[in-house]
């Protein structure tokens, strides 16, 4: 089963495809889709939809896997437009018919670690880990979105789909 | 001019599309695009992006306006699912390569009214009066859309493209 994680930005948006099918669990494609942050945002996010269509038309991802919507934010105004990003990958995952699951993110840790309040650093060697990483993915937002997917691959049959 | 003003929500999201080339300037069209509340969030946002998609395709409207982002919001949850709609149709937009003008809220009732802090009420009366309507347009976001519009009507030379 091929799980793609996503961890929504528009200036940035992390992703990570892993099959979940084989033992260990391996990375298939990891990286980022980027915005260019001079073109007006109606653009950007025509740019972010069109990195994960490309990405589900290339690979048959049976599922996508973000990270719940918290309850509270320190930076409303950011999480705003993150969530302009999350929308249009969301509906881009619509779009292509692959079921969208999301966790939140103590699951997501307890899920790699066993511990709900893991450290970044604690969860990036988790990462490595379990996917036989020489090093930990960088930028953070890659190894966010692996440890989303890794979540969805050992809780699948849990998954709640939004 | 046809200019398509946009009152985003995941729920409900209220559309007016004017006239702006005649005199009086003319309603076209105007209504709620709605989402099904029961089906799973990427779905509902395909739902949002196709009414949008629907609305440009049938009429060659040459702007569309949404209002700006706050600096601050009182429910930040619901201002991130609102981020969401609005992702996907300033995207919608892209994609049909109608440019997206954004003014705050204060510059709409300004411009409508003479007021910045104009009342809901005051608003609504001006846009029925504007627009030869015998009553207020409703629901709420309807007017709201309607109102958007109108002040890029009257602002379109200054308008900033986002």
């Amino acid at each position: 089963m091929l799980i793609l994680g996503l961890d929504p930005g528009l200036q940035c948006t992390g992703y990570g495809l892993i099959d979940a099918s084989v033992e260990p669990t391996r990375i298939i494609e990891a990286g980022v889709i980027r915005s260019d942050s001079n073109a007006p945002m109606a653009a950007r996010l025509c740019e972010l939809a069109d990195g994960l269509r490309g990405l589900l038309a290339q690979h048959e991802a049976q599922a996508v896997a973000v990270e719940e919507l918290y309850a509270h934010y320190d930076h409303p105004r950011t999480a705003i437009i993150m969530g302009h990003a999350r929308g249009v990958l969301l509906m881009a995952a619509g779009n292509a018919k692959v079921p969208v699951h999301t966790y939140a993110a103590t699951r997501i840790k307890k899920s790699l670690t066993g511990n709900g309040r893991a450290t970044k650093a604690q969860m990036q060697r988790t990462i490595a880990s379990r996917l036989g990483l020489p090093t930990v993915p960088e930028p953070a937002d890659v190894a966010d979105a692996l440890a989303i997917a890794l979540c969805h691959a050992e809780t699948a049959a849990r998954g709640v789909t939004v």
